[in-house]
């Protein structure tokens, strides 16, 4: 158990990190103790920001003697709670934010070392100038920072070609929860000494250590995309062509999304200047996109695969981009469904996992399992199948007030979602993590094998349990 | 601390195993309480070879109550001592060789589900009858089992392109220190649960649980090569070679291996039936070799990035496989030089790592320090360049009694290796693991903070310390 923290622990603190680096400042500390959704409210004593890695460290080292508990934060655009204090007031929220430097690109390695607090897009710039991209983004990268990035694995659009973060990620840079630096940032290709601690870092939200560093892989910049909006039957069809384009064009492939004709129809009938790719509408979409170095030749390889699936009746009609533009108006429908699902109404969220091959199943047995327990209730899922990952939307029965339906059943429903994938061998958490939004569910829902094995790595790694309680495990 | 296994216990076993999965011969035990080198010796009050996940969960539970120490072991052919129990005998041998089942190859994702005694060649084999291959092989595939190579993360010769067998472990089911079940087979490909606990157990050598099956990926059988034996003046153009062709030729890159003269030359004087491939010796050679489907388009490929090296003379020269058997034998002349090395006398072997970047610093700098400290041993690193791993062999002086010579100087002499090593933020074990072997160097050598986070995991997860007690940590 943590103590609260006692006058002269914070009184340390302010003196180890100084005015811009300690606050007790509600105006200050107000943003940072409430998720950017809302959702989530907490307390702090104070707002620790430390400056270098051996700051962070000395300040945990002060708590673990103190025994006080300490909430890690990057960019504060988490989905999970992962990163807001609890509400009693007694943990301390140590912001990452001021840890802000670009060590080093490497452009002939590829490399990046960067610190925590770097803002995703700000990385995303500073690696372009060099002729090189870093393959992961998602919408908070303007605010999400590479230490978030990092202990949550965040995915993205280009996880079918690039992996989640931790694919991405070659070194670690670390404040253990007994104050120690691990200096995991050399980029080895082979090192077999041991338990990974790298891999066991990348995902745990924070509770194991604080990642201030990372060692980062870089790509070249694609300097063509090849993109197409493909009608079809089924999600069944749509894993076959997956399967086809995955064995032909191996990884040139860099995205496939699926979209069912209803999230199009929300997207068309609420999102201004938007218009179906294809003349007929289709039960299902799939949204796929090339990257590469020549334009044509990727167009080329497209046409070569998708003629002969048009002609086989696997796929019903296909539109190809014309240009650079039409390849933006595609990816507009994909990228404005939350949007349109917004519009339409309250809608509960799931952020889920199953194999690849599994997930037709998912797709096809989960609306009538919902549907016999909750009469009237849809389900929609869209998004990567190509990574075993769609977002999973439950919307209320059409006529109900929704915000007190999803009061009432919310709970329920999840449960209901999360234990099919549960049954499917997935995950009920593909993407945000378990932060404490679905720290009850995991307890409830996963097996006692993996639940014990997770509590017993926490308590060995952290005896205090001062590394961001009351999260994950 | 562990108990020795009482009678009661021993008769438990047996009850609950068989005939065929119990013994305490010593006839039918003596094998593999040696490891395959003749350097380990051991001895064993039973072992255990239990034929389904459940045996072994169940033969885990029964240790786990009396507190017995179990040593698991797959084929036996570790380079570190990883799977021979200790002297005492009263440590129990647990053989995953009976789990020899593959329970599936889905040929359409490019996945097996293999269990751990598997033997590596004819997972091969079996996976080859699909028109698939698994792109992991080592020299001992003919024993290695599937187990050993996902509990010990093993490499090989196409690390560069595919990973080691981390990158390649899909899904792993373990039997975890309390003899519950760990069933993360599933092949996920985004999820954020917390802890990666595959990842954890790859490479954790039997210390934190028992692998009895993984979920492996497959890649499609390259049609075709063009393999390259090129001559150069160092290591750093070698690097700057590695680089260019990284950069321009991406994925079909399989395999950058660099060769210093004094090895070509004893595999010449040694190895029957070799011929040096270029006209006049140079200091270093670089083997290469690009996959794909095309034979032609290959070298055309490879063609165009060496032509101008050749030119700008980065390159001294360079000789192109004409066709299959002349790919073979620039292999041969690669695979050959641990039996040259071998008949050249004595040497002390290091199977190290450091960042790609920093490996011809490495290669250049160690000789002159070895034999400032040591005079007359010499130095020689050969091998995989862009995995930043080389087998690095120090030579004692020419004329001494080399046997003696190692016996006195030998952990003086890999001392001063892997202080370099470590300098140069590198891994003291690249491929090989810890074992028994460097459990001593890496808990005098590696950092507090590391050592002391492998110690909390190791205490976390096996609170009473009964798998494979005395190894790693």
């Amino acid at each position: 158990m943590t103590r609260p923290p006692s006058p002269s622990l914070l009184a340390d603190l302010a003196a180890l990190l100084g005015p811009k680096g300690f606050t007790t400042d509600p105006e200050v500390l107000a943003p940072w103790l409430t998720d950017w959704r809302g959702k989530y409210h907490g307390a702090a004593a104070a707002m620790l920001s430390p400056a270098t890695t051996e700051e962070v460290a000395a300040a945990v080292r002060l708590c673990g003697e103190a025994g006080a508990a300490i909430v890690p934060q990057g960019g504060n655009s988490g989905m999970v709670g992962g990163a807001t204090p609890d509400a009693t007031g007694t943990q301390l929220l140590l912001s990452t934010r001021r840890l802000d430097r670009i060590r080093a690109i490497d452009a002939a390695a590829r490399l990046a070392v960067v610190e925590a607090g770097v803002v995703l897009e700000n990385f995303h710039n500073a690696v372009l100038a060099h002729g090189l991209r870093f393959p992961l983004s998602l919408g908070g990268k303007g605010s999400a920072t590479i230490g978030g990035l990092v202990s949550t694995n965040a995915g993205g659009t280009q996880v079918l070609r690039h992996g989640t973060m931790r694919a991405l990620v070659a070194g670690i840079e670390a404040v253990l929860p007994d104050g120690s630096i691990f200096d995991g940032l050399a980029p080895l290709k082979k090192d077999n000494r041991g338990y990974d601690l790298r891999h066991l870092l990348c995902g745990a939200e924070g509770t194991l250590g604080i990642v201030t560093a990372a060692c980062l892989r870089l790509v070249p910049v694609a300097a063509a995309r090849a993109t197409a909006w493909i009608g079809l039957e089924s999600p069944d069809q749509a894993l076959v062509l997956l399967r086809r384009l995955d064995a032909a064009l191996g990884d040139a492939l860099e995205g496939f999304e699926i979209v069912p004709h209803t999230c199009l129809d929300a997207v068309l009938r609420h999102i201004p200047q938007t218009r179906a790719p294809l003349a007929a509408p289709c039960p299902w979409y799939a949204l796929i996109e090339l990257a590469g170095d020549d334009a044509e030749a990727l167009d080329a390889a497209l046409l070569a695969e998708l003629a002969p699936a048009l002609d086989e009746g696997l796929v019903r009609d296909v539109a190809i981009a014309k240009n650079e533009r039409e390849s933006e108006d595609f990816w507009r429908l994909r990228d404005s469904i939350s949007e349109a699902e917004r519009a339409e109404g309250p809608a509960l969220q799931h952020d889920i996992s199953v194999p690849v091959d599994r997930m037709p199943t998912f797709i096809a047995d989960n609306p009538a399992r919902l549907s016999a327990a909750f009469p009237g209730a849809r389900a929609l899922s869209f998004g990567h199948l190509g990574d075993g990952n769609v977002h999973h939307h439950v919307q209320p029965p059409a006529g109900c007030d929704g915000k007190a339906w999803i009061a009432e059943h919310g709970e329920a429903v999840s449960r209901l979602v999360y234990r099919h994938v549960v049954e499917l061998g997935g995950s009920i958490s593909a993407e945000h993590g378990i932060g404490q939004a679905k720290r009850a569910m995991l307890a409830e829902i996963d097996s006692p094998a993996r639940l014990a094995a997770l509590r017993g790595v926490k308590a060995g790694l952290d005896p205090l349990g001062i590394l961001n309680p009351g999260k994950l495990v």
